[in-house]
């Protein structure tokens, strides 16, 4: 046998062996490769981070088939873009806040926060026991997106004041940055929502231009250094009691993605979702601690603001709701929800929790 | 060539080359089949639901490769004995809770409940951001197990009493059917701690063998029916504050498992660990309703008596780590992050959750 034909021979049987045992793999296990821009910077660490580790965990589970990198804002499109972008099929997924959209309709605010909604396990039970994941992607589907819930914050800080609100009459004219449906609300009581990016905070607070501003909660406060020149931290953010991380993945991607690679990215977004919220729950209470000693003035929204913005978000809801089935339908599904929510965790949880806050106040639990 | 020579080449080729393609697929896709044993019977159907949508998981995110078959207690080992039989490789893995084995040595206690320990948001941050699962793993290898969490019931009521308790006075003598360390910490206040099977409670508390007894939260407890017999509902279970879910694989099981398939059975884990949560979270209230619909009497326990109890615990732990390091260890560990997580909950979280409370008393939340 001369060489050529020995290499015929053998390649071919390699070949022929080959064809029996690849198939299977080959269908299954596809290279695919998707881009995920973020609309958070890297500098929320722990929000950036949860993208990362999902294209870690999906690319760990399909044995590196399936890749998904992971872009900052303004990398592929601007961050407040990302939907959008993707629902155009320009990237395939992004990592955003839902209602950041929720100008297109206020429908698209559910899916981060509504102001005085449900807090995070609350939210949590709705979305995936409730049908709340499933109600929310029939309108997303309208969106030519399929949204997979990613990620929380949970409850953040109502933000840096640089001089103490004590009654509703404090919040006339107030230059406050904050967005979405509590910057709606708020008008309703006379504050005038200012939107500016995370980076011209700092100078705008320092001058005057504005008042106060909200960010997060004291983890990723505490890096702007606000602190600094707005030494009043108000809480609780009411506007965002819990705040849904969202992946939106385009439409025919997600139909034309093998199934395997689905329950993947399903799976790894599912785990995520709870460790971006432990990471929070971990690291907040030292920032907060850290805040304080360096002499952040921590105060509570008096309960007469607290309760005319709980009027003036009602208000808003009905008059959404007159013109807007969709989110109608939702808010009341969540709606009944809460009230049944909120009256048992004043048994078990809440019965607990007070106790060991007590415990915490009289320095028992050191 | 003859037909015994034909085979034996084509066969060698075959396999030879297969020696080529195959190895990356066999290595990493081998067929294998696990059987969990749960310590938990199909009626808590959010628990044992919880170890089936594991076994879901990690079949779809293998493509069938990775099988885990689910058994109930007594199909292949007792219930209280899950982790003793995975431990000597009887059984590949099993859904238990820790604290059924606190009389082997009390850090077992740590993996599922505490009493007066963290609350289930706080002890995910623990397990998962603040090393805590990394922390009881070192303990589990000495036990030749590899520890995962998968779920927990968050917070649980304190239990079904025949008659009403108001002081430490009235728990002298009380037979209580309640478990691990919280009957250790009660004996200390007069309690005689009962251990009575699930199925057994009823006649038990109907003859009035027993007063009282514990079992998880109104979705589960309600279809026990022991309001019929015991009717005051006491609040909260302060030895459950979070009640966390393990699985537990053999060491060497563990070790020889691919890595593809390790990541799977993770993954799955920490989504069901989400998911399990968020299906009592969803349940439980619904159940609360009915449950005071047919009469049943909520009860808080009074602050006398969980402060005796909390004084009580104290003084049990302070016994215990005088003899026993790791325990030590890791409860001030915990107790660490206990005091500044519960700090921080003062804020965002509670100030959100106290204020909505109050709307659900009111009837604002209708």
């Amino acid at each position: 046998m001369d060489r050529r034909s020995f290499l015929a021979k053998t390649s071919g049987g390699i070949a022929a062996a080959g064809a029996l045992a690849a198939p299977a793999v080959a269908q299954s296990a596809p290279k695919v490769t998707w881009r995920l821009t973020s609309s958070y910077p890297k500098s929320l660490d722990t929000i950036f981070g949860g993208a990362e580790r999902i294209a870690k965990l999906v690319s760990e589970l399909t044995d590196g088939n399936f890749k998904i990198q992971v872009f900052a804002p303004g990398e592929l499109v601007p961050g407040f873009q990302a939907a959008d972008a993707v629902a155009a099929g320009t990237v395939e997924m992004c990592q955003t806040a839902s209602y950041y959209y929720w100008g297109k309709d206020p429908t698209w605010a559910i899916g981060t926060a509504v102001p005085f909604g449900l807090n995070t396990r609350q939210v949590n039970a709705w979305l995936q026991t409730g049908g709340g994941a499933d109600l929310l992607n029939e309108f997303y589907k309208t969106q030519n997106l399929y949204g997979i819930v990613c990620g929380n914050t949970g409850a953040q800080m109502g933000g840096w004041f640089r001089k103490e609100i004590h009654t509703v009459g404090d919040l006339k004219g107030l230059k406050f940055r904050v967005g979405g449906p509590a910057g709606a609300i708020l008008s309703k009581l006379g504050v005038v929502p200012q939107q500016i990016p995370g980076g011209d905070i700092y100078p705008a607070l320092e001058k005057g231009t504005i008042d106060a501003a909200e960010w997060v909660g004291p983890y990723d406060d505490e890096k702007l250094g606000f602190d600094a020149v707005a030494p009043f931290y108000y809480y609780p953010g009411w506007w965002e009691g819990s705040a849904i991380i969202y992946a939106f993945v385009n439409m025919d991607k997600w139909n034309t993605l093998p199934a395997g690679y689905k329950v993947a990215l399903k799976t790894a977004c599912e785990a995520v979702n709870g460790s971006m919220l432990a990471t929070y729950d971990f690291n907040n209470p030292a920032a907060l601690k850290r805040l304080v000693a360096r002499g952040v003035k921590a105060r509570p929204f008096s309960k007469e603001i607290l309760e005319a913005c709980f009027n003036a978000a009602n208000q808003t809801y009905t008059e959404i709701m007159a013109t807007n089935p969709t989110f109608k339908k939702i808010w009341m599904n969540i709606a009944a929800y809460r009230d049944e929510a909120y009256l048992w965790q004043q048994f078990a949880e809440y019965g607990y929790d007070s106790f060991m806050m007590l415990q915490q106040r009289n320095g028992k639990l050191k």
